[in-house]
Formats: structure tokens, sequence, C-alpha cells
């Protein structure tokens, strides 16, 4: 008999996952908290649920993609949550950016229950959650990571199993921190530019392609000189990200100034408005602490 | 008749680019501070001369790539220095990583004896040097740049006109703050990787090609996780170079904060006696900061 499999949360980037699963022809059990987010899906073939534990009692393997910590919480431990519903042998994926302690929590809960469970964070934005590019880091039991390759393949490009419960949010949190300094670079590099009377897109081609090269650079580089400061990924959800390996760190006793300093200037940004802008608006926020002399 | 070509200072990346120019046929009058450092180049063919001035006297293109700023100042402008033995129509190279102001100083001193210089710092370390895969950032009198193409092509990869006296040096400054922010980031984002019990190798192969990638991860991460601390750029230089960034920045009311902390992070790390090591050390400094609770 076919895998049942079970979609909770249809927000941007879930919404997408999880209709590449319907389009490769596997049927979903879906649920979200605004009914309507999951239209789409349903005019596809998927069947509405009424809760997390209703997905959970009518699949075998249950993906997740919701906001917050405190969402992944509600949906999996909560009240009619994933663990009432769950039962011996199921596998619950978590794939939303969350707390590595969370994730060990979430664990233990369903182990006691028999089921297994993955941290799976994902890399690479709405683009790769479309096209089936993200990165998709893994934690958690490694025998239902291997059973799971079906969907990996469908769902990312590089996807590596990383340890124990919580390794896959641990390895998003490195993944967040490199991002936000380079950030800061980034930005700092290009008001640089501009403020010294340069061509800023004659500089981009000097220094991207050499040891001052990165994504950032190229990718959200250019959209600052394009003056696009939509979002790709928002300035609020990396504020919480940032939070959460800020957190985690500290019951490390790990000092990581860079990390603070991005988590900062982030913070001035949203106070000035910034929070649903994509996250090369931090740009914004350091034209603010220099304005123009004119 | 064949133009004649001068090269001052024969350090690590002055040795190597010139190096090239000999191999390529284009006889050379070298001089350097200590004249050992020229022996392979003189048996390659090169002819020694007394001081800078003689270089310029003897030859029509001089090419200079020395230390720090104020042997700039003292090769150029000083005793016996490059100005004094210039005339018209010759063309002046500075290469060294230098102040955008200075570049701008000695373009006007030239210019009095109707001579043309060009300021073009260059990224891509000794291999870049010895490859001939250098950018060279060029500002300066465009028909001088226009005008050394032949040298160009042997010497880098990507060569772009920026502007006039001091673009070069502005551009490089760029170059510099865009690395020294991310290396901050990577260091945190490697030790962050370590203390969580990951293992690190895996976590890279996670993030080195999404939205976190860039050259700094994937070189000099790589050479963090294998404990190789051997210099690439030397942390003293790096001080340096982001020393000059600084100056220049606050001469435009600009505040670079990310900037500022990697300048006394790695001033942190020369105190620790890293001065010679490579610009990755920095995860060392990072580590001092949260010693391991063992």
């Amino acid at each position: 008999m076919e895998t049942k499999v079970g979609w909770i949360g249809t927000g941007v980037m879930g919404h997408s996952m999880a209709m590449r699963l319907l389009k490769k022809n596997i049927p979903l059990v879906v649920h979200n908290r605004s009914e309507s987010k999951t239209k789409e899906l349903i005019k596809e073939g998927a069947l509405w649920a009424e809760s997390p534990c209703e997905v959970a009692k009518q699949t075998d393997v249950i993906f997740q993609m919701v906001g917050l910590p405190k969402d992944v919480e509600q949906c999996t431990l909560g009240e009619k949550g994933v663990l009432e519903g769950i039962s011996e042998g199921k596998i619950f994926v978590d794939m939303t950016t969350s707390s590595p302690s969370l994730a060990q929590k979430i664990g233990e809960a369903f182990k006691a229950k028999k089921a297994l469970t993955l941290d799976a964070p994902v890399s690479g934005g709405d683009i790769g959650a479309r096209e089936g590019t993200l990165s998709i880091m893994v934690g958690g039991d490694e025998k239902a990571f291997q059973s799971l390759e079906k969907f990996w393949d469908i769902l990312g490009k590089t996807v590596v199993y990383q340890g124990p419960y919580g390794a896959g949010q641990h390895t998003k949190m490195v993944n967040q921190i490199l991002i936000a300094t380079n950030m800061i670079g980034v930005c700092e590099g290009l008001l640089y530019a501009y403020r010294s009377g340069m061509d800023p897109w004659k500089v981009l081609e000097s220094v991207e392609s050499g040891a001052a090269a990165s994504w950032s650079l190229s990718q959200l580089g250019r959209r600052v000189l394009d003056k696009n400061f939509e979002p790709g990924f928002y300035v609020e959800h990396f504020i919480k990200d940032m939070g959460l390996a800020l957190d985690e760190a500290k019951k490390m006793n790990l000092s990581l100034p860079g990390l603070a300093l991005a988590h900062q200037l982030y913070i001035a940004l949203k106070a000035q408005g910034g929070g649903k802008k994509g996250t090369q608006a931090l740009f914004l926020a350091l034209s603010e602490l220099s304005p123009s002399m004119e």
C-alpha cells in the first residue's frame, strides 16, 4: 500500500513544496491555520484535514512548515497537535527553522509513542522551494531519513543527514550566522562605494569574482544597486532566526559578536519600518547611521 | 623602440608579478629595499638599479608594489624616489594597497611633471600573482590605462578601469570591507558548528553551495577545519588595510560598524601573537573569547 503523506503549513514556502509533491502525483492530506491558503492545493487534489492531529491520524509521513518556534510547539505538542494523532512507525518531519532544543524535545516525546521524527530546515528561499533546489539539513532518526529519499529528491538538491535530533536545526543556525554577518559586509562595502563617488556597478565587477565573492554579494548586492528592497527573505523572519542562534550560542557559552551586531542592526532596520522588507534592506539601516551630508 | 619597463618592490607579490613579465620576454629594471630579494629576477635577466629614482630615469613604465602607505610615500615622493627621476610622458603604476588620498596626492605631483600615474591595487593573493589571475582595480589617467593593455593581460584576469586618481584604491577598500566582515561570519559559523557537537565538514557540505556561499567559506573555511592557519594573506597586512578603509570612511562621515568590529577582533588576534598568521586565524581569536568549558 502506498505511503500516505500529510502536509501542515502552507505559507509561501510550505505551499510551493507541497505543490511539488502533488505535481509528482503524491496525494496529500493538508492543514493550515487559515484554510484559505490551501485552496490551490485542494484544487490540485489535496484533501483537507481539520487539525494537525487529524493529519497525523490519516497519514504515515507528516511534513510540517510553519512560522515561529511557538507555532511549531502548538502544532506539534499542543491541543489537537501532531503528537495526539501519531502512532507507532509513523514519521514526522518538521521543516520549520526552529530551535534545536525544541527539536530534541519533540524527538523524545514522539519516541515515547514509538514514532520517528526529523528536524529538516531548509535554505534556498521561495525559488528553491518551487524548483526543488533547496538545501535540506536533516537531524533525527537516520533510518527515517533514509526511508524518505523519494521525497528529498523532489524537494531538494543538497540533502545532508547531519546527526541526531536538533542537528538539522543546528546546521541551519550555522547557515544563518554565515549569512547575517556577510550581509553587513555586503551593505557596508556597497555604501562605501556609493559615498566615495564610485560607480558601484563597476566596483561590483572588480570585486565579485575574487576573494570577496559571495552569493549574497552577487544576488542581494545587485538588488541593493537596483534599489530593490522587496523581500526574498523577510527581515522579521531573519531577526527570529538570529535570535534563536544567539540563544543557542549563549547556552554553549559561545560569544558571537558579529552575529550580535547583525541582530542589533536588523532590529534597528525593523524599528525604521523595514520588518517586511528583504534582508538586503540592511543597506538602508546602515545609510541611516551615516546620513548623506547633502 | 620597445617600451622599457621598471619594477620597484619584489616582496612575495611583487616578485611573482615581475617574474611573469620576465617570462613573457619583457626586460625589466628592478629595485628593492633589500637587494637580495631581487636575485632570482636578476638571474632571469633583470637589471638592477640603485634607487626608485634610477628605475624611473632608465624606463618608460614603472610598476611599484611595496608594503605600507609610508613605503609608497618614501619610494615615490621621498629622496631618490620615483618623482625625482620621472619625466614627461612616462607612466607610473602603484600597485600597493594604499590610501586613496595618497594616490590623489601622487597623481597631482606627477601631473606637474607631465607624467601619468595609475593606482592599481590587486586582489587574488600570491596564487593570483603567480598565475596572472589577479583582479586589478585601476584609477588614474584613462589613456595611460589603455596603453598598458599588454601588461594587464599578463598580470591579471579581471582588470577594470574605475575612475580618476584614487578610484583603484577606493575599489580595493570595498574589496577589503567585504572580506573583513564576511570572515567574522565564516569563523563564528564554524565555531558554532564545533561547539554544538556537529561534524563541521558535513555542515560545510550543507551550507557552502546555497545562500551562505562565499569564496572565504569554501577556501579559508576549509583551512580552518584543517587547522591550517598559515598565511595566504597576513593578519597584520589586513589590519593595515582595514585601518585605511576606516580612515577614509571617517573622512566621508561614514559609519561602518561591521568593519570596525572586524578591525578590533583582528587587533586582538595580533595581540595574541597572530600577526603573521593567515586571515582565517580570526577563528582563534573568537575561540579565545569563548574558551571551551572542558
